[in-house]
């Protein structure tokens, strides 16, 4: 069964591909909206690893849409929420049989509620899975410790393929840094650099 | 890390049994009132697929309790529900690192919320981890298809066990069969006898 897994370079994505890929052929799926080249570390990372990878193309008129979402919040969760279920919608329709993502039990954002998920497969015929859904913090930074090499840093000096680098990007072109200050204060970001074990 | 899985023989258990095999020592876990011998089934399952295998004693206060609950309620889940809990109290008071369970992102029961997740986690000082609570129906289906060779049956034909089998005895014993065909009608279930990969 062919699975495609949005894939951002980051532990908790990372850690999702090691638990699918004994079970599915997983394809790492880097979501971009062509804005910066973050996800070029994402497919070293992919490639570091071992696994297939692709990046796609998502819509601009969502990132424009998330960006205006985020000053008018004053926060990004609720763009980055939009973002990510626009980014499934499009790993769905690339012909794979399931995909997933590496959301975790105690993320607040993403979050994909499971009539969004029933919705998502009906519509697509395909499985939607989770597989960090079951996994809290403490879960994940365990198993992290044990089978990665990570590095973590600010978010602006660590080049993590998610949404959030784009969006960065496309908030400070439109609305100036402060704008990004104060919707993403302070935030750590961590990459996977190989497999430690 | 050493995990305990709490564990019936059923094609959910076994599941995630081999999703988590990969990154932790696995102990399967087959919770007894002591009034069935259904944990015998459970054990070689666990021996013919290479894991390792105890049972727990639970508290048969709470199947009284849980039986009187399902009698008055005519269904079982909330009493399913209470032993569960229990099932997952005891196994975090075994010295395992980490406990886990077989429920799944469309079980109704048993169902344990994000906040009894955090309190069992911060009470015992464990890993509670859920491993298909991010897969659906479907995406099980698939996968038990793909690895396990399972049997199906009506339940009082299938040595599964799970907390059903004994309370169904219980039941039986308190309020005679025909309480126990009005609590749980109509009910199949599946056990697992060996990998098929």
């Amino acid at each position: 069964m062919d699975l495609g897994l949005l894939y951002s370079g980051g532990k908790d994505s990372t850690l999702a591909a090691l638990l699918l890929e004994d079970f599915y052929d997983v394809t790492l799926v880097t979501a971009t909206f062509g804005v910066a080249d973050a996800w070029d570390h994402a497919r070293r990372t992919a490639e570091e690893l071992g696994f297939e990878f692709e990046t796609v193309e998502l819509n601009d008129d969502v990132a424009a849409e998330a960006v205006e979402q985020m000053v008018e919040d004053g926060y990004p969760r609720n763009g980055i929420q939009q973002v990510h279920l626009h980014a499934l919608e499009t790993a769905a329709g690339m012909g794979f049989d399931a995909v997933a993502d590496g959301s975790r039990r105690d993320d607040r954002v993403p979050s994909v509620s499971r009539a969004q998920a029933q919705s998502l497969e009906d519509r697509h015929g395909i499985d939607y899975i989770v597989p960090l859904a079951g996994f809290g913090r403490g879960a994940v930074d365990s198993l992290v410790d044990e089978t990665l090499d990570v590095t973590t840093g600010p978010s602006e000096e660590i080049p993590k393929a998610d949404y959030e680098a784009e969006l960065r990007d496309l908030l400070a072109d439109e609305h100036g840094e402060e704008a990004v200050a104060e919707v993403f204060p302070d935030h750590t970001q961590t990459y996977v650099t190989s497999l430690s074990r």
